[in-house]
């Protein structure tokens, strides 16, 4: 591709995401593949940090993903390494060498030991990752390391996004405020060779791992993997969650006291989630997909997914075109439960279609209009059940093609 | 959309399709929704042909499907009513209704009962289906009925189609030659509003029903079954194969005697696939997937189809890239038993990675040969066991977004 792709229409600002007790962090310009960028993030926790992961279903998966797969097992973290350039995927033998290396040189420059580093890359595919540049910066990076870092890191984790991502919330837990930052980068599920999704989420209460981990994998299912923009799984996708006991609660697994907390960490990750839609490759519209009456959640979902990863409903939206007939057929093509004398079809609140056939009457006037937005809803009724669910994609346009149809350059 | 499409540069020219003992068939212009050219086909069986049909897994199919699927049971056929323009998908009770008033017509004309005649409908979803406009023209359809009217026919079922496609062979049973006519329109799983996937066959062989339903069943499988598009599944794919036995051959269901004519069948239908997939809306290159060394030949069939509809993958091959990092990632995505570290990819049958990493000293040139070309050959080991299969797609260009990504008309 020649030249920075224009920031998406759907763009938010990077909200500011103040200091957290126990992380310190610093980028740097490693030169991995790009110029005059940052490229690489050093982040380091407090002693006693737990943390939490989930990682891409693919099973292709990368050589980071591994390592922090591995690693994840003893739910502490004193540091965590991401570069964007170079995926570090298909590698090999010298791709499980550059995770080794670099969480070597970590340890080393954290005082600690390797198996308490994260890694994380992004980029390029099937190239080796030059870890040696990575180490290179190593002390650099030490020397830089500060609390009120968050807009950096968020910028030098990106590569094809538009737009830097980021959130903030703060909770209550047994009457101590904390806080919780997050952060996010990636606009296809794997793009022009290089993207992924990454998410990394920052907080100073102190949870102890499972509990973490249990509430990430919960809040992953409804956010991050309810968002899709071309179907595409990254070899990459990694959501990791450090907690660095540094705001003063006690460490609990009481449920109840952790409302609150559970709360604001949905509400982080519903926002860096739809932030990832928003700078999906090409985007110029988002678009969310409501599934009711089916006769599971999990049946919603599969139905949502199947409306969202359409091509055919996708260059519908596109065009501006509230094409009833692609849904259906996207919910007929989904395998679940469905029948078709009983659907339901309404675009941005006005019911279409009804128990199989168009609402009589039927005026299109405000449908065009809510087409005409940057903000698409589409709501299906199974008829058939209690379940629901909501997932989010966006339009696909002429710029996917643009983006990922260019040779590698 | 204005005007009509540029033919697809993959496209064929049709074969001559000679007559067949037991077929006549007339065509005319009903004006369903297209002016200027024929959209209704009317087929005229003799006495005790046999029939087999394979139809849409979409669980919202149209009110012709259905039909077809229960007069199906009683395995005869007299005649067949094909209209395009308008899919009679998602209309409810008139849908039902449309479907009885032009089988009651073709029934009469045809001097037979209602439950012989097939019906087949692709265009628009969600209008009701003026069938009085082919009530309409019954007796002038009947008064043209004759043998050689293949090329006719294959013309009035097309929607989106840039060319019309047929493939005829002939084989022996027994000693006695038979005729295999094929004919099929379909660009996308289902497009613009209209298209669809619809295969019509005849044969002048006589075979019994239940032997002819197996046979068909099967060469779907590795035909039909194997092209895919855009991964959208219409709600009126039909295919649907007619046995007259005017041949004169000994009706038979052993399996050594049907050989010649398995094979035959299954070239006209793997021809017609082919044709399929070269008209695929915006299409400029035809893609073979070939998987090998997956567990089984289902798992390689699954394997192959998540490679062939992977945007990523398709927006590659229009951008002339061999991006064996994104044919990795869609292996992974199939959720198939699949091994890093024993993957090998070849473009064009030339090995770019072998054992999970780039050859060592791979020259790209002949690749890049290769990608420039109309033909693209992907071939991927899975290297864990016997099982393959071979699926066909196109790419996936601006052709599609401008087809369907514009306004209904």
């Amino acid at each position: 591709m020649a030249g920075p792709l224009p920031v998406s229409p759907l763009a938010l600002p990077l909200p500011v995401l103040p200091p957290l007790k126990g992380v310190r962090m610093a980028t740097a310009e490693a030169g991995i593949r790009y110029k005059g960028r940052t490229d690489v993030l050093l982040a380091e926790f407090a002693e006693g940090t737990t943390v939490a992961g989930v990682f891409t279903k693919n099973l292709c998966p990368g050589a980071p993903v591994t390592w922090c797969r591995e690693v994840l097992e003893g739910g502490l973290a004193r540091g965590l390494v991401v570069n964007a350039g170079n995926a570090n995927v298909f590698t090999g033998a010298a791709g499980v060498r550059a995770v080794e290396e670099t969480a070597h040189a970590a340890a080393t420059t954290l005082g600690t030991k390797a198996d308490r580093i994260f890694l994380a890359s992004t980029g390029v595919i099937g190239e080796p990752l030059p870890a040696h540049k990575i180490v290179a910066v190593m002390d650099d990076l030490k020397a830089k390391l500060a609390e009120d870092r968050f807009t950096e890191a968020a910028h030098a984790i990106l590569t094809t996004d538009t737009f830097a991502k980021g959130a903030t919330r703060t909770a209550v837990i047994d009457g101590v405020e904390v806080r919780i930052n997050g952060i996010a980068k990636g606009s296809g599920m794997i793009a022009p060779d290089m993207a992924t999704m990454l998410s990394f989420i920052f907080t100073d209460a102190a949870i102890p791992a499972p509990v973490l981990q249990a509430m990430l994998a919960k809040s992953v299912d409804s956010t991050f993997n309810c968002v899709t923009v071309d179907s595409d799984t990254s070899t990459s996708d990694t959501v990791l969650l450090f907690a660095t006991g540094q705001a003063g609660n006690t460490p609990t697994d009481v449920p109840g006291h952790l409302a609150d907390f559970r709360r604001a960490l949905h509400e982080v990750m519903h926002d860096l989630a739809l932030m990832v839609a928003r700078d999906g490759e090409g985007a110029q519209k988002l678009v969310t997909i409501n599934v009711e009456g089916a006769v599971s959640h999990a049946s919603a979902k599969r139905i949502a997914m199947a409306i969202a990863n359409s091509p055919l409903v996708k260059t519908a939206v596109a065009g501006e075109d509230a094409n009833w007939g692609r849904i259906v057929m996207a919910v007929g093509k989904a395998g679940e439960p469905a029948d078709r004398d009983k659907l339901g079809v309404a675009v941005g609140g006005v019911w279409m279609a009804q128990a199989g056939g168009v609402v009589p009457g039927y005026d299109e006037t405000p449908v065009v209009q809510h087409m005409k937005g940057r903000e698409i809803e589409i709501t299906v009724d199974i008829g058939l059940g209690e379940g629901r669910a909501t997932v989010w994609t966006c339009d696909l346009t002429h710029g996917y093609i643009d983006i990922n149809g260019s040779y590698r350059s």
